[in-house]
């Protein structure tokens, strides 16, 4: 006999899950209409082509091919003449999609006259990779992608990070943290220190793990590349020099000038003068409500104020990496009209992420409780290119619905109607088959006042359609006795407190909603 | 260069038909939920043993099937002397799902500790069919299932051709109907009229298109099958008898002999006497709010016990076929008990279904305008026990998701706030990069009071950012430009009157809902 499992690394979700899904799905969906977002979907599979050289080797291979069907796949076969490394372009024509970017791009490619200037869209749908399984590693996945087409403008980059911070919070996350940082500039530290151009991508995929490796196992894995220990040891060290700014690397002076950050402070028009640690500066910023926030705000300030003054040092004479450079300052400097995101946000020039695609800022959310990331993403100025005569820019962020929901079931933050959900608000019995309609009656009639009604389909013991109703928890039986019937009313039994009552039909509602 | 279409048969819904498909979904759950269904999700792919021999021959012909990966497929290939006829089975070892019902039964089958012993869900998840694409047929399409477990019981089949019928009336269908057949009322005909055993399946199937070949071409794919034109117009004319069936053909005395639907009736207290054409009859029915629905039950009451008489006829000596018409019978006499429903069901002797795995009542929904059906269902008694030790009753119905959207979309009936959908209530423009924060913080403002809100994502001159603006179809644009951000204002567009005026911020929310 077959067995009953789902397909390894895929999962069943049984109606608990569901919901808890659904909740998180609506607040992401509500989050992203709010700031203007527009849905999107594209089918579960593409042409092997659209995805083919989009991710890299390792992506590649982790795709789910669809094998070519009837006569073309008989066709094929016939052959047998074929090398095993050619197999999946002659067997396989379709595949499933292995993100949403990259069918985003192609739809984007396809239906250019019809879209606005400015697309924005937002994405919530399963992705595969062949991944090898295991704890939360899945082989069907959610990404949750918001993205904006068509503007090379950090206000992009700006209003994506304050939505995907305000879904957060409103899924009740207050300690993750955005990380963010810029191909350009991590290109130009790794030319700057000694990295040969033919090994920046490779290097970039091996610092990408640094949360995971440490810094021993970048250096070790760079050196397998041919890099010096020299070399890396000199990236590294500079790199962990950037990460370590604060404000005692600043003069009295620097700490007041104008970088970019605190020029866009200075147009806000209240100020405030605060004193944390041992240290005391004057911050420019606009009125907000809590003073917690607000010392975070500055405490962010004078921190990315030393980065970027360090940044911009290790970077002069790197007109690209100083580009880089200045787009992030932008992006932090225009965040701090949202406070709750400003406040999450750190600069991180050891962010390297592994996609290839990416061209300009690149983004990852993350929380002290969880190896992986919840999310992560970037601009990606060339892939919409590949499908289509004309480059158009594009930025985007996808959070891990999974990630998302192991972390709040681990920490139980779940409101209580979606942890402790239950089927119906009532159910209603069945005293004969005869009497059968009048319970489907009743059930109409209540549903009609708004409730959650299921009914026994069946005309059982008493005794086992109350058990059955408290196996599925709902909080109220109907009993539709004989004696009910006859003069027109019900016995509703509380299956919380056990207490029940014989009411006129129309009075259950009421009960119902106050009990 | 690659293709930027979707692959064949498939589609990208962009946002306007997105909006369309969750506006229908939305009421699906809603009145689902409101049942006491609870939803359930599975993976888009199984294991291909898990689907094969579930769906006859020509379904598993559709089945998209998945290459199996690295090491397993070089196995296969380096083989290089299977047939090509076990091609499939020794090259893949996925597929994707075909529809929910076999996925629903092998879930049943694997988590029957932890469901409840009566499991009602629904499921709404696209499935994946290899089929030739068509006018609104595809290869990736939507079901939403709803199933009722573990009850043979016939509430089941009217509690769930009830919550059909109030989703499709939520969402504007009123000229729909539900025709219900039962298989083995069906093979009793057919034995009846002398088709062999071994040629009923293959009858059913042809049976099944009498919508779309009409009687000769039913005769004539028979008479292929090597059943005889005697044979097969007896039980043609037979069905027609049946489907005629009308309350001339009852005598005064039948006509108030107690059928098992008009004894239903009478549990009802309130009565009603009535004429209608040149026939008058009394009837016992619940006490109704409209006149005209009043009528339908009645006449529906008449034709069916007249159609009942004739199929007990009909089916007299044959145990099996008569216990199927009394549950036909059951079903429909339940079903008075909701009034909307009842006048939509048609017990219709002539219903086939091609699928394989029903065992008792069939169910399909059918509108004029449309050739195909909106939806179709049915028991399946035998289906859960080829995944389990046990036989677990299971009845379903599945609507198609598509076919509403298309008659829908052709009748025009989606609500306005759905057919002319925008991406945002108000958009804000930006000035100058510097005042960029502004426009964000000004977003930020509005959102939290309830607004969709877009923000124009860079400096650019005015006037493009109207135009811009009008290109997304958003009803306001606030400008927020020099004069504005000195004295703490905004101007405030309407775009659909091209009224603008200069206005406290604070009074952005409240002209935007006015206006």
């Amino acid at each position: 006999m077959a067995s009953t499992n789902p397909a390894r690394g895929t999962r069943d979700f049984l109606p608990a899950d569901v919901r808890k899904r659904e909740y998180v799905i609506g607040i992401i969906k509500e989050v992203y209409e709010s700031y203007g977002f527009e849905p999107l979907e594209t089918p579960a599979f593409e042409n092997l082509e659209t995805l083919t050289g989009k991710y890299g080797e390792e992506g590649g291979q982790l795709m789910f091919k669809i094998l070519k069907r009837g006569e073309k796949l008989a066709e094929v076969t016939k052959l047998r003449s074929y090398e095993v490394n050619e197999e999946t372009s002659k067997l396989a024509d379709l595949a499933l999609r292995y993100d949403l970017t990259v069918p985003l791009a192609r739809v984007v490619a396809n239906n250019k006259n019809e879209l606005p200037k400015f697309f924005k869209r937002y994405q919530i749908q399963p992705v595969w990779r062949a991944d090898r399984p295991a704890k939360g590693r899945y082989r069907e996945f959610y990404q949750c992608d918001v993205d904006c087409i068509g503007s090379t403008s950090i206000v992009v980059e700006a209003e994506l990070i304050s939505a995907v911070s305000k879904i957060l919070l409103r899924l009740g996350f207050d300690d993750f943290v955005v990380r963010v940082n810029h191909r350009n500039t991590l290109f130009g530290l790794l030319r700057k220190y000694g990295i040969p151009d033919e090994k920046v991508l490779d290097t970039i995929v091996i610092l990408d793990k640094i949360d995971k490796i440490h810094r021993t196992g970048v250096e070790k894995e760079l050196s397998g590349q041919g890099i010096s220990t020299d070399v890396s040891r000199r990236l590294l060290d500079a790199l962990e020099h950037l990460v370590k700014s604060d404000s005692s690397s600043l003069t009295g002076k620097e700490k007041l000038a104008a970088t970019n950050v605190l020029k866009l402070l200075e147009k806000f028009e209240s100020g405030f003068e605060r004193t944390w640690g041992n240290k005391s500066m004057t911050v420019i910023a606009p009125p907000r409500e809590h003073d917690a926030d607000l010392e975070k705000v500055a405490k962010a300030a004078v921190r990315n104020q030393a980065f970027f003054l360090n940044l911009y040092k290790e970077l002069d004479g790197d007109p690209a990496g100083f580009e880089g450079a200045k787009e992030l300052a932008s992006i932090v400097g225009t965040l701090y009209a949202d406070t709750e995101a400003s406040v999450r946000v750190l600069v991180d020039p050891t962010l390297a992420r592994g996609l290839s695609y990416y061209t300009g800022t690149i983004m990852e959310i993350n929380v002290p409780d969880l190896a992986g990331s919840l999310g992560g993403g970037g601009r990606y100025d060339g892939l919409i290119g590949m499908f289509g005569k004309e480059q158009i820019p594009a930025c985007g962020i996808s959070l891990g619905l999974e990630r998302i929901l192991v972390v709040m079931d681990e920490r139980g933050m779940f409101p209580p109607e979606i942890a402790d959900s239950t089927p119906a608000d009532v159910m209603i019995t069945i005293w004969s088959e005869e009497t059968a309609p009048e319970s489907l009656l009743l059930a109409a009639e209540l549903r009609s006042q708004g409730l959650r009604v299921t009914v026994y389909p069946e005309a059982d013991k008493l005794g086992k359609q109350i058990k059955y109703a408290d196996s599925i928890r709902v909080p109220f039986v109907c009993v539709l006795g004989e004696s009910e019937l006859a003069d027109g009313t019900v016995t509703l039994k509380n299956m919380r407190t056990g207490e029940q009552q014989t009411c006129d039909r129309n009075k259950v509602r009421e009960i119902i909603s106050v009990g």
